[in-house]
C-alpha cells in the first residue's frame, strides 16, 4: 500500500502537478494521495480583500480564512485533482477529515501563538481508507479536518500522510510513503541534484545531522519521515516526480 | 430508502439549515442528502470583484464563476453540512460527482444561450451509493459533477437528487424522494399555509393544472416529480422541514 503526498511547490504548477498524478495513476498497489495548499488560497483571499496570516511560515487560520482554505483545499483543489485522475482513469474519491470521519482532530490550544482553527491530529479512520480501497476507489485527502463537533480545522498535510500511513500500517498493510516535493531527493550539497543519499536510517541520519550534511529545512521532513517509520510504516521516500518514478529519491528504512 | 434534496433557501438560514440536517439525521432509513448552493457563490463572486451572470434564473457559469461555485458547493457549503452531520452522530460523506465517479454529465450544448460549463446529468452511480450506505455511511451530494475528461461541471441539484432516486430505485430499492423547500406542501391558495394539497397523482395533477389551482414555479418541480414517478420512485414528498419531520406536506405518487 502506498501513500503519496504532494505539497504546494508540486500543486503551484500544472505541469508538475500533472505528473504527480500521472504517477499516483499509474501506481499498482492500493494507494492514498494526500495533498497541502499551495498558493491559491492567499490569491483568493487577497481576491477577497483579506491579507494572509502568517507566523513562522504557519497560517494563523482565522474564521474567514477557515473558510477560504476550506473554499480552496476541499472545493477546487480536492476536486481538480479528482476529475483530473477520472480522467485518468483512477477512481479517485476526494475526503476531507470529516468525510466518514476520515481524519479527526482537535483544535490547537493557544499558546504564545494563537493558530486559530488549526487542527491537531488525533486519529485517521485507517477502517474507512481500507474499505474505500476495498472498492476499488482511492481517496484523496485534503488538509481539512474536523473536531466531530461541527468545527472544521485548517490541517498540515505531511501529519495527515504521515499519521495515514501509520493508521494503515497498525491495521496490518505494509505502507511505503511517498514525500514529493521539488528536489531529487535528500541531497548531500543542496547545489547539487546529482548529490542524492539514496539510503537513510536513524544511524546515518544522526551521522549527517552531526556532520551538518543534512540541516535546515530537511530536519522537520526527516524526523517526520521517521516518525512513520517507528509507527510502523515499511519506508519512506522522498524525491521528486522523475525520481519516485524511477525508484530513485531518498529511501528512509529503520535500518 | 430515503434522498433528501435541500435547496437554497434553506441553506441560506442557519436555522432552517440545521433543523434540516436535525431531520436527515433522524432518518431510520438508509438515505442520501443532496443539497443546492445558496447565495454564498454569489457572494463569494461579488467578494472577490466578480458579477453572477445569470439568465431566466440560471447561472451562466464561465471559468472564473466555475472555479467560485466548486470551491463554495463543493468546500464551504459540502464541509459545513457533513461537519454539521458528524457532530449529530450521522456518518456523512461530501461527495461531488466526481468522487468515486459518483454523478457523470456533459457539458450542455450551446444553443440560443450558452450556459457555459453547466453539467446535464448522464448517470448517477447508484452502485457506489449503495456500497457507501452498506458502509453505513450517508452520502452528501453538492451540484459539481465532472464528464470524466477532466472537467468540472455545475448541476442543477434538482435533477441530481431526481437522477439519484430514480438510479437508487433502478438498482432495486424502494426509494422516497423528500424535496426540501420553503413552503409547507403545493398549496391549493399560495397565501394560505394551511391550503396543502395532501397527494397528487398524474390525474388530480391534470385537474388542479387545468383549473389554475397549480401554475408558475410549482409546475417544473412537480413534472421533475412526475418524473421520478415515472422513473420508479415510489414517491415523492414537497414540504418544509416541519411538514417532512410529521409526515405531511404533499405526496406525489404514481395512483
Amino acid at each position: 500500500m502506498v501513500v503519496v503526498k504532494i505539497g504546494g511547490n508540486v500543486l503551484n504548477n500544472p505541469a508538475t502537478l500533472y505528473e504527480a498524478l500521472d504517477y499516483f495513476s499509474g501506481l499498482v498497489e492500493p494507494a492514498v494521495l494526500v495533498h497541502g495548499g499551495g498558493r491559491r488560497a492567499d490569491e483568493v483571499l487577497r481576491a477577497m480583500g483579506m491579507a494572509p496570516k502568517m507566523t513562522n511560515g504557519r497560517r494563523i487560520t482565522d474564521q474567514a480564512s477557515l473558510e477560504v482554505v476550506t473554499m480552496v483545499y476541499a472545493g477546487t483543489i480536492n476536486k481538480d485533482i479528482v476529475a483530473q485522475l477520472q480522467s485518468r482513469g483512477t477512481n479517485a474519491i476526494g475526503l476531507s477529515g470529516a468525510d466518514g470521519n476520515a481524519v479527526l482532530a482537535t483544535k490547537r490550544p493557544a499558546g504564545d501563538i494563537d493558530y486559530g482553527y488549526a487542527g491537531d491530529v488525533v486519529a485517521v479512520n485507517a477502517p474507512l481508507l481500507d474499505a474505500l480501497l476495498r472498492l476499488g476507489l482511492r481517496p484523496v485527502l485534503c488538509p481539512i479536518t474536523h473536531d466531530r463537533h461541527g468545527q472544521l480545522l485548517n490541517t498540515n498535510a505531511d501529519t495527515i500522510a504521515n499519521e495515514a500511513a501509520k493508521a494503515l500500517a497498525g491495521a496490518g498493510h505494509r505502507v511505503r510513503l511517498d514525500y514529493c516535493f521539488e528536489l531529487p531527493g535528500v541531497l548531500q550539497d543542496i547545489n547539487d541534484p546529482e548529490s542524492v543519499i539514496p539510503h537513510l536510517n536513524r544511524d546515518t541520519y544522526a551521522e549527517y545531522r552531526a556532520t551538518g550534511v543534512i540541516s535546515d529545512g530537511m530536519i522537520p521532513k526527516l524526523d517526520n519521515a521517521f516518525r512513520a517509520i517507528d509507527g510502523g510504516v515499511d519506508s519512506v521516500v522522498i524525491g521528486n516526480i522523475a525520481a519516485l518514478r524511477s525508484g530513485r529519491g531518498t529511501r528512509i528504512q529503520s535500518s
